[in-house]
């Protein structure tokens, strides 16, 4: 097996420690502040002598169900292409998102279910808990295989805080749409992962250049991760949308965006690619950015050509960003982006929310009809008009990016401190230092049965 | 890496064209045609003063994400079993799936929901679209590896039309039955991609023979496929099947049948096997067979005992399909089948629409009571007697095998135009004519550092 | 290729003959006893005449896939982690699943839905069904690689019929509540698991020590199980609850549980791991025992800071468990357990037993209102003091594990019968010897293309 450093007690005992401060935190607070809010509570439901059928859980769980799987299941495995980090990816992934569901449970909790003294929870705060665990985990594939974990759940304290701060001005300060989170979450989640990755620069990253591409099967293992993003992300902007329509339609738009992100991805990768060849960067990312493109538009009446339109356009830039853009963003801008965040992300979220700002901007009381209130409950009371809405999106995703950038920026500080336990530059994107690794492959297994100490 | 030939610019260049003419012709149509309906309509939707419970989307979206992790992890993943095809059979399905899904929004939107020169879409169409994939997608595991990608779209754009029109005939002029698609998805996927293979069948294709099989992991791959179809299957036959007692029965009778066909498979496999071993390949596709055989009678009164003999006998034929049949197939008949789609879903196809034809004769109003109105609504009219429904199940039967091997022809006839790129038959079965692909283990890829374009 | 044994033609044919007699057996029972239920019978149902929404299927079926998914996507990959036993870990869940959901539901049925002569099935016997299959899942893990299909399949005949008698006395007799199973699945098949495989004690089991362990691929494959268990646990613990305000609040506190229980995962695992790394095993496994403790407690007012605290406990015990208790489990009691389901089931099941007991004493009317009813009926008809009831489910993991016990020993003595095939010491967790096994590598399954007998 390859050389690996001993760490001294104290970077050993980093990891342990900070996950038994924070959940013994989380804990307290959860017994303190979080109870159950009268669709989880056995009596506060049954006083209400309510039809079971009429519980949230209906509506929304299934959805629920599809987003978790997309956190889980799909950004763990797509981040799993590096050929030596399969391990961090998928378990760093899990760490990471498992502590964010508690702590934006929190955070997000103060913020928008907050009732007396206590945090309700139910259904809607479960899907709002892996919303912002996504945006988490976008920023991790910007600095995927160069941190520690214990970095990384630095940066999730951090963040989630940031987060539940910027979705708590977008959503109820400005009360500008964005159901699927195309600046909440994207937007995002890209760029403060990304000026969080230009703080932390290395310029000797070279040293590990040889794992930082794929083999393969990782190439396969990726491939899960993006085809459950694919097919669950209807329900992901879905989920939290008006009841009814608002769903269907939300669901409907996303899943036509996506076809056309696919189609878009293929023509340029093909395009661009030496003698013709498709890269399989581009289909495991690019064909995604349908998606996020109409994450904020989705659940507006964008019709279906809308929604095709925006695909197409979206997995186009995004094939283009990973071809042309990632390079220059680390040679010239000193950012590396381990997964191309910005590509699938960054340009497609931003992307989403100026097509936010069209769409609402061309809202009319014709088109809405009685809906109108739904979606856009400002326009239908005459308190905005349309371009008023347009403008207060549009503001919207300068908030975000200022909250991003300055949080990223802090973050990068925050994980920069030289006690902190981080893989030196040439043992990145290599899981043995952080995870008991065995051997490749049957034989070697065999050879090393003396030391593996499997259960 | 192994030798790979250079395609000319006019080669090269097929591809992105092709995607993007087709992207642009479904996108224009979709502006021209298509329009949300009463229950994705914001404005349409509240003017009718539902309850949200009501719309479509709570009785249909759980079956229908479901069907979509068949199309596309299930059947993506089903045909990766190959040792150096994973990227074309993944990425492969990916891109025909989200062309299918767009082109037959337009074609089966013209036969079903064409209302006021608008085709009218919403979760029902999603359902149908992704069914008309999932034929496609079977007649690909027909020809898979010996076709280009450009070949695939073109086969989609016929299938598609020849798809939409054989189930118009039968669903809307023989008002036949066939909710899980026994005859209209399987028999006619089935027939139609073995017809097209026998037109471009390959005598040399023994030259590519040393990657038509699988390695330890492929199989594991595969196995991802088999499983999400097998678990999901009671949700695609029942996805489309009448409210209430419908959806829920022909669950029933999809699980039950799929139990008896997994446990027909591993007798059958260990019978016929070398030293009584197992095949993986029985197990990956014969043990889906009950799914396939069900397809068209799982919504009627099949009863629990019927689900599992059906299984039973769909799981045996299936097995020894693979086992006898297929090398007949390829020897005699000059079909190379490269899945056996012939076992799968070609004979449990069309025994599914015989059992269809049984049970639909054997319908009483004793049985059914007021439900046959849902099941058999001619029958329940008195416009048909119940063998009079089952004469026309028949005769389904055999307008499916006719539009698909007529389909299937002209499909070959197209497929073999000789300017569509095409790989060579040395290079059947092999990733590396289209796709960009990275070592295989980890010092391989370490020692082409230079040449990787990894973003 | 390796060394295989032929086996006699009596040894080859028992696998066939067996699944052949035990489909035969349960079609005609079938046949006799098994008919639709209320909800699944066209008659009945439209009889009845109900609003489709309120048929069971809409409230429990996406459960029962989350379920369903749980059972042959978790359990099935989860175990592939051998090197060398994929093809078996995978392959023979997908066998012993698929009879345990036909005999289950014929026992189950005769236990809990038999009405004037036959069994009654829907959703809810699905669910059940699966649940059974879980139980004999468990007890695999415990002798997983060392055990041949046909023991397998007499395993399952008998434990399925105890684990209906004992869920039997527990949920109808003592009127104990276990909605998650945590005594009737989790203890009762971990227990019946450990005492087979103490029957079945290899002495000479070290000869096959260099394929019990993982390699670098495989680890990743067994991920897969681990992520999907984990995200559809919440589903598991509620799919058989009280609807409303039962599933959802079942749900949501499974939920923080495996938050907890993954934060206490990864402490402890690199707080005892070789120099601060990290343990798959340990992520693999003991992040899961956060679902397992809270089986029986989830449904009643847990609240959320109990399910965080419970989850930490057992994810804590469950990691412990690996690194210190399986040595000495095998060297000591002579029970080898291949995926430590002590660990996993055992402990942690046996805690969420007396969790139940804990919560249930807790119990008042005021906490539960007129929800008390629906978790508690027998306290809110004031048949049962709070204390009353906590005794009976102490009492309920009494009986659990004690018919554990006692089938365990009794399968043990079943599965040691001479005639059965068994895989000799050498050849434990070894594909090959009831698989057709291909090359591991490229250039091994093209060096065997003359002996390749693939389809």
């Amino acid at each position: 097996m390859a050389w690996s450093p001993r760490r001294s007690a104290g970077r050993r005992l980093q990891l342990p420690l900070l996950c038994l401060l924070l959940q013994g935190a989380t804990a307290i607070l959860f017994a303190v502040f979080v109870r159950y809010n009268s669709e989880t509570d056995a009596a506060l439901w049954h006083w209400g002598n309510h039809s079971n059928a009429d519980n949230e859980f209906y509506f929304r769980y299934p959805s629920f169900q599809d987003v978790h799987a997309m956190i889980f299941v799909g950004f763990g495995f797509l981040m799993a292409f590096l050929q030596r980090y399969g391990f961090g990816s998928v378990g760093f992934t899990f760490l990471l998102a498992a502590f964010a569901l508690q702590w934006s449970t929190l955070i997000q909790g103060f913020f928008h279910s907050f009732r007396g003294g206590y945090i309700l929870v139910g259904v809607e705060s479960m899907i709002n808990a892996d919303f912002c665990a996504g945006a988490v985990l976008i920023s991790f594939g910007a600095i995927l295989g160069k941190t520690g974990p214990v970095q990384l759940l630095l940066m999730a304290l951090l963040e989630v805080v940031l987060f539940g701060l910027n979705e708590f001005v977008l959503l109820s300060l400005l009360e500008v749409k964005d159901a699927g989170g195309s600046m909440t979450i994207h937007t995002f989640g890209a760029y403060f992962g990304l000026i969080l990755s230009r703080v932390l620069y290395r310029p000797q990253l070279e040293k590990s250049k040889h794992r930082q591409s794929s083999i393969y099967h990782s190439d396969l293992f990726a491939m899960i991760g993006t085809v459950f993003l694919w097919i669950f992300w209807p329900s992901f902007n879905s989920a939290p949308t008006a009841l009814g329509d608002g769903q269907h339609r939300t669901a409907l738009n996303t899943y036509y965006s996506l076809t056309a992100s696919t189609l878009s991805t293929f023509a340029l990768s093909a395009l661009v690619g030496g003698d013709g060849r498709l890269d399989m960067v581009h289909v495991q990312n690019a064909a995604l950015a349908g998606g996020v493109v109409v994450g904020t538009s989705a659940e507006m009446m964008l019709t279906p050509f809308g929604a095709l339109a925006a695909g197409f356009l979206a997995g186009a830039i995004s094939t283009l960003g990973y071809k042309f853009f990632t390079p220059i963003l680390e040679s010239k801008l000193k950012v590396q982006d381990t997964c191309g965040v910005h590509n699938l992300h960054g340009m497609p979220g931003a992307l989403g929310a100026l097509l936010g700002v069209l769409v609402a901007g061309l809202a009319t009381h014709e088109a809405y009809g009685d809906g109108l209130e739904s979606v856009f409950p400002l326009i239908a009371e005459g308190q905005r008009s349309a371009t008023s809405q347009a403008m207060h999106q549009l503001f919207g995703l300068f908030v975000t990016l200022t909250f991003a950038s300055v949080g990223g920026g802090l973050g990068g500080l925050l994980l920069r401190l030289p006690i902190l336990d981080s893989p030196p530059d040439s043992q990145c994107y290599e899981d043995q230092i952080y995870w008991e690794v065995p051997g490749e492959h049957e034989h070697l297994a065999q050879g090393s049965e003396e030391t593996e100490t499997q259960a």
